[in-house]
């Protein structure tokens, strides 16, 4: 493996699918040996959020409320229906043997991959370092997010 | 050409638009000489399929109706509105001579684009290689476009 | 500085939120010393535009209306809520210190950040270059683009 191999992807959507999405080719990424790294970003970072109610101000807890973090409680970005969609998405899932959200991040974490929380993100959403599940990296900015995409070969924005 | 100068572009989005765009980059890029691939994942995969209702299970079935695949079918991301936005959006592309996208995908096939079918998704969304418009390669996985990737100058995730 | 060392921007989306995430990560990039360019194509271009209506024909100006520009009139792409998302957005960015959208995109043309737009989308949404922020490049195409995207350690699509 070549330093400058890597795979990095920018998670901002926080929809179900995109996430899997992120996951599968972080998954693929380490198993081939790459350094892969996920730098999760406005509501990505409810994918790795515990899923407690988080925020301190009155807006803080709106979007607590609105926007509640944990892999297992976001749905689809396409034919959501209420709720429906992540039913039936899991649903069509469960029949074809396709590995739940919680356990693709957990193999990725087993891979090594690493998952950045973006800390502007945090500071705006109010979300705090022990309202995101164990084994997330501190929180960082833009520039070590790019510093580690300048040594992959592929950046991908999800 | 280069052989690590390629362009990859993983399509997840099936939202027209989106598709426009994919097809758009791949033409220029393959125009340019590089090795195009494209890549279609979940809700992208209605951009190379024929247009037939899909699925076997009762799930399937419903994703193949609620989900129709079919290049002309898919509507833009935003302005929508229950079909008016894909009429108006291709109005104005008819008044402005812009290249429908059929077309489009077929001269990004004539010039050697290659498109991938993403194994997973077909088998979540039970969507067989028959399902598929002539000439698209057959099932990969998250691997295989990730070794045309690390060939690739640039990936996009749309 | 390298060269082939750039940060290349797609940005597509006119959704508050993801053009946000797109200026912080062009001026970290910028800040770097990195060559740094972004290229706005369909609703990307109302983070460029003026804000003024725009079109001629019947659909460009109902496009127009519907799709009118300027980079403090784009709301977010999650809980937007016929502008309470919106509005929600602005005051926790503002409880934060978060800088706004129109001093970003300051920010980032004077580090040097090139912002060109798409000269097929501004045919299509009928987008003069009179309607168009100061300082912004010609209209150009993908082929311009990939040219320097070829130059750039990662090309993100937003």
């Amino acid at each position: 493996m070549e330093n400058n191999n890597g795979t990095t992807i920018i998670v901002m959507s926080g929809d179900m699918d995109k996430v899997m999405a992120a996951f599968n080719i972080a998954i693929g990424a380490a198993a081939a040996g790459k350094d892969t790294a996920m730098f999760f970003t406005f509501w990505g970072i409810k994918a790795i959020q515990k899923g407690n109610y988080t925020g301190k101000s009155l807006f803080g807890r709106m979007m607590g409320v609105m926007n509640r973090g944990g892999i297992d409680r976001i749905g689809p970005s396409s034919f959501n229906f209420w709720g429906l969609g992540r039913w039936m998405f899991k649903q069509m899932m469960k029949a074809h043997h396709i590995t739940p959200l919680a356990e693709l991040r957990k193999t990725a974490m087993d891979l090594g991959v690493k998952l950045l929380p973006c800390q502007m993100s945090m500071e705006v959403m109010e979300i705090r370092q022990e309202d995101l599940i164990e084994g997330v990296e501190g929180p960082c900015g833009v520039a070590t997010m790019l510093e580690i995409s300048d040594r992959s070969r592929q950046t991908l924005f999800i």
